[in-house]
């Protein structure tokens, strides 16, 4: 099936905070607002904060593994850190297609990261992405 | 020393194959062009890739430990992904402030990764941070 303009894929997540440690780990990114709790517990958050790009990383999984899937090339992403995400907590993420260029085989989709309580919005953005049947 | 207009920073950095395997396990993106030789060999690039936000994660890095370091926080990122990155390879990265707004703390940096060899660009973008003493 062909991506059509308002598809979207809901999904709730969660970052760990083990997790949030191994991305730290891998990236080299070790600020200690991520991983350290003493010292986060010193900042306006209180606590450890998962990294933005760490939190972006379930759009690129979403987008190559299951909406639209195996085959889809990254074009683009654009995101605006609007709330801190916290390790361990529940947040639903969606992609909604915005766009389709049939010819170029491409799509804009808005990508959200949304609190499950509270419904406020952590973060926003658009993915441009293309992919060679799907779209 | 508060960053300027025209500050830079630039470093070479390299993301090894069992990095990217390392980095496909954290964020669950299994995407078989990432990780499989031998699916990648059927594909345009011929070999895995690294993947897209991994390549951006450097970005979050450098301005969070080194340019301007500790205390910064990412308000908004966007980047285009030109040309695929590799594992293994080199590659240049920079930050260059373009914007400062000393009232608010906030600055845009544009962030490029650049082929060491081709000189040629792989990503490009802007990063928007902020830093109450720094900016």
């Amino acid at each position: 099936m062909k991506m059509e303009i308002g598809h979207s894929h809901v999904e709730t997540v969660t970052f760990p905070q083990e997790k949030v440690n191994a991305f730290a780990e891998v990236t080299g990114d070790k600020n200690p607002i991520h991983i350290d709790a003493e010292y986060a517990a010193k900042t306006q958050f209180k606590k450890p904060i998962v990294h933005g790009i760490f939190a972006m990383s379930v759009f690129s999984n979403i987008l190559g593994m299951r909406f639209p899937g195996e085959g889809t090339v990254y074009l683009k992403q654009e995101i605006s850190f609007k709330r801190p995400i916290f390790p361990d907590q529940e947040y639903e993420v969606s992609a909604v297609v915005k766009e389709i260029n049939r010819d170029r085989h491409t799509a804009i989709l808005e990508t959200k990261i949304t609190d499950k309580v509270t419904g406020k919005v952590n973060c926003v953005g658009e993915a441009t992405i293309m992919h060679e049947t799907k779209i």
